[in-house]
């Protein structure tokens, strides 16, 4: 079964942590041992793991995407937000995790966030647990 | 099994949507349920999820890797694709993708693309199928 | 059981080929056919794959990466390693290399990279095996 996750970003850019939810929904699994995978169905947002105590790290990463690729960037695509488009395909559309005795294998600084790159918007975080 | 499919590309830097090939392929397998990894084993190509509908898309995300990585960028690597072993590590050389229903769980506006930095060339792709 | 490499990188910015002790790992397992999640549990590095022939090719990898995200860049997080955090996200804290035959399926001129952005660090690199 897919289980899926609805997640209301508030900002056109903004990274949310969507560590704790993950974890809610693996509680409900029995999967003992495995791989998660945390996947967006969108184009425009992508999923990325960083740290998770400082909050300055999560503005560092959407400012330096900004930098390089600029919102206002002479792109041909006409709907304002191929930015979005391109940093989705920099930061990726999925992140796998590692499943060990039911809990997601994270560092200690690691949490997992949905990185919105054209909010606010209502997105769907897939998850997929693969017993292995 | 391992499945495998072969990609002319016709241009040195080109987007190629391969999601009606995947798609085909699936439809052979019996996988009801699991996780599909699509995967280059190239280091001057990437796999990248994005836009299937507007054509724009695929070169404004062309075009912004190219004013990040240029062509002519003074590296060392001697065989004049530098940029093009560059772009493969910032795209990634494989995507997961959610099946159910024997099916591959795409957003209404995702297609899976070969991105090729150093065509034309004839390119693998190659697909393993996990239940779960 | 996930399996744990310790590697010890010994500057701040570097690829580290970790190709053979990731199929060390595997020649252990019992695994026929599936895939390998080959995933860093820290913040500050990433693993990619890329050419392992010419040396150069890691030097213009850091290097593009180096020009792309500066060490000082009037980042906000404090710790002065917030171009490794944006690093991290671009390169991804894992790759999944199919398996067959009990080995690695990597392309020719492909090798395994953990790719440090805050270094020197003794890191963990964590390998789970799906059989399927």
């Amino acid at each position: 079964m897919i289980k899926r996750l609805e997640i209301k970003t508030t900002a056109r850019i903004q990274l949310v942590d969507i560590t704790a939810q993950v974890r809610g929904v693996l509680r409900n699994e029995h999967l003992t041992s495995g791989v998660a995978v945390v996947y967006v169905p969108h184009t425009t947002c992508g999923i990325t793991i960083n740290e998770n105590a400082d909050p300055a790290v999560k503005e560092d990463i959407t400012a330096a995407l900004g930098r390089l690729v600029p919102e206002d960037g002479g792109y041909r695509h006409a709907e304002g937000n191929a930015d979005a488009h391109i940093k989705a395909s920099l930061v990726g559309s999925s992140v796998s995790v590692i499943v060990e005795s039911s809990s997601l294998v994270l560092g200690t600084w690691q949490g997992i966030y949905l990185a919105e790159f054209d909010g606010p918007r209502k997105r769907s975080v897939l998850m997929k647990f693969i017993q292995g």
